[in-house]
């Protein structure tokens, strides 16, 4: 079929091993894995189907298409998946009857819940989400090697930015050029988002004005995108000199997203901006110490909030007034919106292996944003970073 | 905030009029929208929130972020959205009791629409996702211009392909090429799909076995891709003389997308693809005579199986064996997977304005993937090109 290199079986095994735990705990007969993400992490294998994981004992992934590539590329036993009439028979004949089980609320669709609730009369759904996100959010070996493989080629996009970035050039040819040279690195073009409604390209490449304008998406810049359709992110607006030039970039490699922000200017930065860029470096530094196993998430966001009141630029984080993100962070991983996220709500403790994308900015209408991302691993002397890139300002001569 | 084209105010008028209607016909008391793209058809924003529509009189757009851009985008009353429970009250005192609704059963996560469906104790919720989609499918005047632009797009791109493709490049440097050209003319990279779990990244960009590798996409090609986190689509094998290369190319224009496949060789096809390749040519225009208004969208999918059939390579068409895809054509326009569907499950008549994509293939598993396809406007005459690239093989000199 494919000689494309696996997820390794001992991998697969350790986490359904994990999430098997978490069924255990929350008493549940199982669960019944449908989004494509959280099967490719429980099975190796991003082929259609559905995945029914049994409290103990060994799992099965019932597939629609493509049930030989899935058989190739699974660590758990396959089978064709037939009509859903047809699976309530085969799952609860194999494992017996199943009264309390876990779905993902958040991504399942309401009518195919419906409807695959339907197998199991006498069940009871729970929302087995949050603990499997929380799973994921601790990272293995093998996850953070595709993580640094990843940094790697968003470092290399950074050391040729000052080559790239030409005054007059449109924030869509900028983005474009870079996307082409992710490309031919093996990004896959998709970022994945667990999110209802939330999607991203790229990321943000955009510049003065236009970096300022608000959108829809969750995070601390927008960008005026290129059409009302597509409201985000880079537009056919032209790059200026003396604007900050915001270059907030993602690569996937094998399914793993690392996400980092760097500026870059042609000619010299206002000074105000230039301050409050020194101050989300600041930031960083801070979050980088706090960052410890134990350390509630809500934390790290607090922490900041304070330094940038300090400072007098509160209506300016993360975004201007009405339309700032109240996060500073958020976990990476097989998606661009993992846990942990970094924002007041959250009292969950800070563990080893959690990777996060932490991402202090300052949003300055009718001028710009400034900041600075990078992703980072959670270890016992604070976060360590994935992404490397020089954390200088990318000066680029005006002439 | 910023001038960017927005939808025409008299587009969202007769599309919410028109919408009104249908939600009349279900005596709903009104609708619930959620998702983007659909928010998007019915406001011209696409900013985060929900839209009211009651089944009479002004729809209402609750925004979470950002309220100052929708209100420039939208052409319906824009509010700030709130918390859940507030904006429960807020709908019915303006609206009154809400006692049926319509939600997208097909999009809406579960655990969303049970806290939306909350704030109406006594509501009923009904599926109104597939009369809006169906309402969808037939396109006004305003969205075929933004289809044409996206499809002289396309052309241009097959006029570059002789100069692109040389022998030994990959397929992923083939479609990186392809998506940079596409970026610099405003392509946003973003292909909207509805379908859960289903992803698309520029198209399928492949050659020789890779393409004919199968794959969890619900097309008629699938692709092996770069890994397994990524199974589908352009790989990092090198395109030969001698095999079929396939270049399933979309473009996004304000968010209208067309789809189109044409073949190219480097040197000569093998005289048995060729021969399918032609067989595609003749499904193709067979449907073009046969798609006229009150046609049933089964019967262009039943007629093509015939002609299959008739030629003996019935277990070739739309994928191979077991991993065929079952219709001949999806519909087109702000998300992928559109309707109509021409498959056997669908009795419901062509109408005139609906766009389709239509696309007979014949996978050789080792060989390659080889066919055809074209967006088109269903008119009384039958189907009219969209999408209009030479239908001739692409053929590039070997040496």
């Amino acid at each position: 079929m494919h000689q494309l290199p696996k997820v390794p079986a001992t991998e697969v095994e350790n986490r359904i091993n994990k999430f098997q735990k978490t069924l255990q705990q929350f008493e549940l007969d199982g669960a019944l894995i449908t989004q494509n993400v959280d099967i490719y992490y429980l099975t190796g294998s991003m082929q259609n189907g559905v995945l029914f994981v049994p409290a103990s004992g060994q799992p099965r992934f019932y597939v629609k298409k493509s049930v030989s590539r899935a058989e190739v590329e699974a660590s758990v036993p396959v089978e064709a998946m037939g009509r859903i009439k047809e699976l309530g028979k085969k799952i609860q004949s194999r494992f017996g009857q199943v009264k309390k089980i876990g779905i993902e609320m958040d991504v399942l669709p309401y009518g195919l819940a419906i409807r695959y609730l339907s197998m199991f009369p006498d069940g009871e759904p729970v929302d087995i989400s949050f603990p499997l996100r929380l799973q994921r959010a601790v990272k293995s070996d093998y996850e953070l090697e595709q993580l640094r493989v990843a940094a790697s080629r968003v470092n290399e996009i950074v050391a040729l930015l000052p080559e790239i970035i030409r005054p007059g050039m449109s924030e869509a040819e900028l983005a474009a050029k870079i996307e082409y040279k992710l490309h031919l690195h093996g990004n896959p073009g998709i970022y994945r988002m667990r999110g209802y409604n939330q999607e991203l390209s790229l990321g943000v490449v955009a510049s003065g004005s236009a970096a300022a304008t608000p959108t829809y998406f969750d995070g601390p810049a927008g960008g005026l995108g290129l059409t009302t359709a597509s409201p985000q992110g880079a537009s056919h607006e032209t790059i200026a000199a003396g604007e900050p030039i915001l270059v907030d970039i993602s690569m996937v490699n094998e399914g793993y997203i690392v996400d980092q922000t760097r500026i870059a200017v042609i000619g010299e930065l206002d000074q105000e901006l230039e301050s409050a860029y020194e101050l989300t470096r600041k930031i960083l530094k801070e979050a980088e110490t706090m960052g410890k196993p134990g350390v509630p998430w809500k934390f790290l966001y607090a922490r900041a909030l304070e330094m940038v009141e300090e400072a007098g630029l509160t209506e300016h984080f993360m975004g201007y007034g009405q339309d700032r993100a109240k996060f500073l962070g958020h976990g990476v991983g097989l998606e661009f919106d993992e846990l942990p996220v970094l924002a007041t709500a959250f009292d969950q403790p800070l563990e080893t292996g959690m990777v996060i994308a932490i991402e202090p900015k300052f949003t300055f209408p009718g001028r710009g944003v400034v900041g600075i991302e990078n992703t980072y691993l959670v270890t016992e002397n604070g976060l360590e970073p994935i992404t490397f890139a020089s954390e200088e300002l990318i000066r680029i001569p005006a002439g």
